[in-house]
């Protein structure tokens, strides 16, 4: 056995900790795997008095992340701050530039600063590793980037944020309505206190940014992906979803076409038939298509120390073993320049729930602005009387164009008939 | 871009032809991902005529594999002849021995004669690869030996053989027997000729085996792998399990308990919100379940040229990039000497189905010889009245022992009301 791989880490949270932990409890089986020992001796964190459960005698503190990246006796720098600037950002970087290979949890540095810290770590021949950032324990980087690295991939689909899986998780099975269930989320921890990155789906954008620039082999580019969240998800729209066959989910869909790379977060009907439909909770997946392997899903916790922790070693591992990958897949040389399409381009079946009053006139009025807008119908649910109040009024259709989508919903939702902004949610038959 | 990797593949059937395949329609991708080209410069096939699909031209050609191995141009040696001996397995010790790397899609070599191979290709300090060898095109054996290593693995289940989950999924979509819906997977070409390799289990505990291995990080021993095939599932039992809650599945099952590693291949009853009781047709699945990482799904294709080739160029990229990993996940001193535990300590619980004679009496033998070996019930359905003929009884039990229940079994068979082998699944909650 050669000598021990020496890890610093910054940022004691509950990753941290958590990584802390794997590294003692598991210290032989990952040695063994590893070749060696891999062993933290550096942690930098701004409390050093806190308890973390895990034992950080005879470890060199530092109290400044940046000045940790030149010690000299660690071999790799593991940055778990988070953010995609201050002193994460300063960290890698000082890391990288000092020859040190980092391993990060950082999806919004990644997303963000990707393009750039890749170059970096190139220059440097040094390896920047970031399994734990999608997907929490699923290896869905080292699926996408080496297991199915002989194929061309058309399309990469993923649950990719726990907080919103388990809340429409929740309001599906307890009928339940978003606020509730947000509210309740909280109070058991599943969800922040400000829960906006989450529920909005700023995180899943992240993660899936970085899953579209290795599955197309392109440097990322967060500003690309289109991005919604599951605020105005009600309960209803998940009791009509259940009685047409789907479940709705949030996710993340990045596709290759002619017209170049597509990369949007939003909620999805989905086939309850197909396997992303029935992964609920805190459970993360990804789907990945190849033209070779066909549609391979990978499903797992995408959260939790123990998890992220999992994924984080995991890297140690390939990095005490001496396995190398580039940070996209390929060198920067050998990356893609296909450009991004945006979401106005975009080609898909909608649901269309509105709330109208019951009178004559008013869903012909609606099916002509469609119609106008060159919207064809699939379906049409119209349910209930109330002489005073609204009444739901669900529409599907075929495939049609997003942008004539959009420009129809505008005509519908200015219908004086129309009593609340219309409900759209697209469905993906995948 | 530096030199190309000089591949020699020796067997050109199918998956042969789908290597080449691969690496000639995504030659430009694959280059940017192994930071060279893979080019095949030889192969070794029997028939030098027969057209493949591909084109063969300007090719070494070897008639006699074993001799290929000494082909001084190739940097690797792909292995698809098949075969726990013969060719395929002097062929491997051949190039091994060479100082070759091997990459091989061949599970039967790998069950019955990996341990001894993981020692040459050791001692010679090259890979031996073998993603292809289980569940098709899902990175599997990348997962558990790199992805997950930072886990100690409590337990890892696969579907892992296409026919006989496309067999099963027939009988129960279309409510049909085995010999029926065997027949037509003959026909349609998802079943061999003599389809006893798949069907009996072997195939399946071929690929546990190395699962097994991997997850405990134990030398290989394909004989300590109970076997059980599908040949006795009804339609009765498939449409009885739906009653109950529950899908039947041939699963590979490796378990570490405090007694050593059980592994065993059977026909099981799972429940149907498992994500594994949805894994229909010719998908496979693999599920291991780590100590910090939880509960790990890998679902895809588990069979097919295009499938398998994407695994074997996988192996190749690594290869190519350099990234090696020991054979079993550590070196052969650092594997584990846990012992294997045989079926008879197994602990579970029991689907039985008799079919008995309507008349008096017949319950309270059946339930009495239980109650002798100790076995309690956790329900039971009579249904059904016939004055002559047979009517099935169904029980199932709690957790109890294997040797226990083998023995009540067999004393239940025994009496004269019981009118046929009575049929024994064993009910996984996972």
């Amino acid at each position: 056995m050669t000598a021990p791989l020496s890890v610093a880490i910054a940022g004691l949270g509950t990753v941290g900790a958590g990584v802390l932990t794997v590294l003692l409890q598991n210290a032989e089986l990952i040695a063994a795997r590893a070749g060696r020992p891999i062993v933290v001796t550096a942690v930098a964190a701004r409390n050093r008095s806190r308890d973390r459960g895990v034992p950080l005698d005879g470890l060199r503190w530092y109290d400044d992340p940046v000045a940790m990246a030149g010690d000299a006796k660690a071999d790799v720098v593991v940055e778990l701050i988070g953010g995609s600037d201050g002193p994460a950002r300063a960290l890698v970087e000082a890391a990288l530039e000092g020859g040190k290979p980092v391993v990060t949890a950082n999806k919004a540095l990644l997303a963000l600063r990707g393009a750039d810290l890749a170059r970096r770590a190139e220059a440097a021949g040094v390896v920047l590793a970031y399994e734990a950032a999608v997907a929490g324990g699923i290896p869905a980087i080292k699926a996408l980037r080496e297991g199915l690295a002989a194929n061309r991939i058309s399309r990469v689909t993923g649950i990719l944020n726990g907080t919103c899986n388990y809340i429409l998780t929740c309001m599906r099975e307890q009928k339940r309505e978003f606020g509730d269930v947000l509210a309740e989320a909280q109070k058991l921890g599943y969800a922040e206190a400000d829960p906006s990155f989450d529920i909005d789906g700023v995180d899943a954008a992240h993660k899936l940014a970085i899953l579209a620039a290795l599955a197309f082999g392109r440097p990322v580019e967060f500003g690309a992906v289109h991005v919604e969240g599951i605020r105005n998800i009600t309960a209803t729209d998940i009791a009509l979803a259940e009685e047409l066959g789907y479940r709705i989910k949030l996710l993340g869909i990045a596709e290759a076409g002619e017209a170049g790379v597509a990369a949007r977060v939003h909620p999805c009907m989905v086939p309850v038939s197909h396997p992303i439909a029935v992964v609920d909770g805190v459970y993360n997946a990804v789907v990945a298509e190849g033209d070779f392997v066909g549609r391979v899903v990978l499903e797992g916790r995408g959260a939790g120390a123990g998890p992220t922790a999992s994924a984080v070693v995991a890297d140690l591992i390939d990095i005490a073993r001496g396995r190398q990958t580039p940070v996209w897949g390929a060198g920067s040389a050998a990356l893609s320049s296909e450009p991004s399409r945006p979401m106005d381009s975009h080609q898909g079946a909608y649901y269309l729930r509105l709330m109208v009053l019951d009178r004559p006139g008013v869903i012909a009025d609606v099916t002509g602005i469609l119609r106008d807008h060159g919207v064809s119908l699939e379906s049409m649910i119209q349910r209930g009387r109330s002489a005073v109040g609204a009444v739901p009024v669900v529409l599907t259709t075929h495939d049609c164009g997003e942008a004539a989508m959009r420009d129809a919903l505008r005509r519908i939702a200015a219908l004086d008939a129309v009593l609340e902004p219309p409900a759209l949610i697209r469905i993906e038959t995948l």
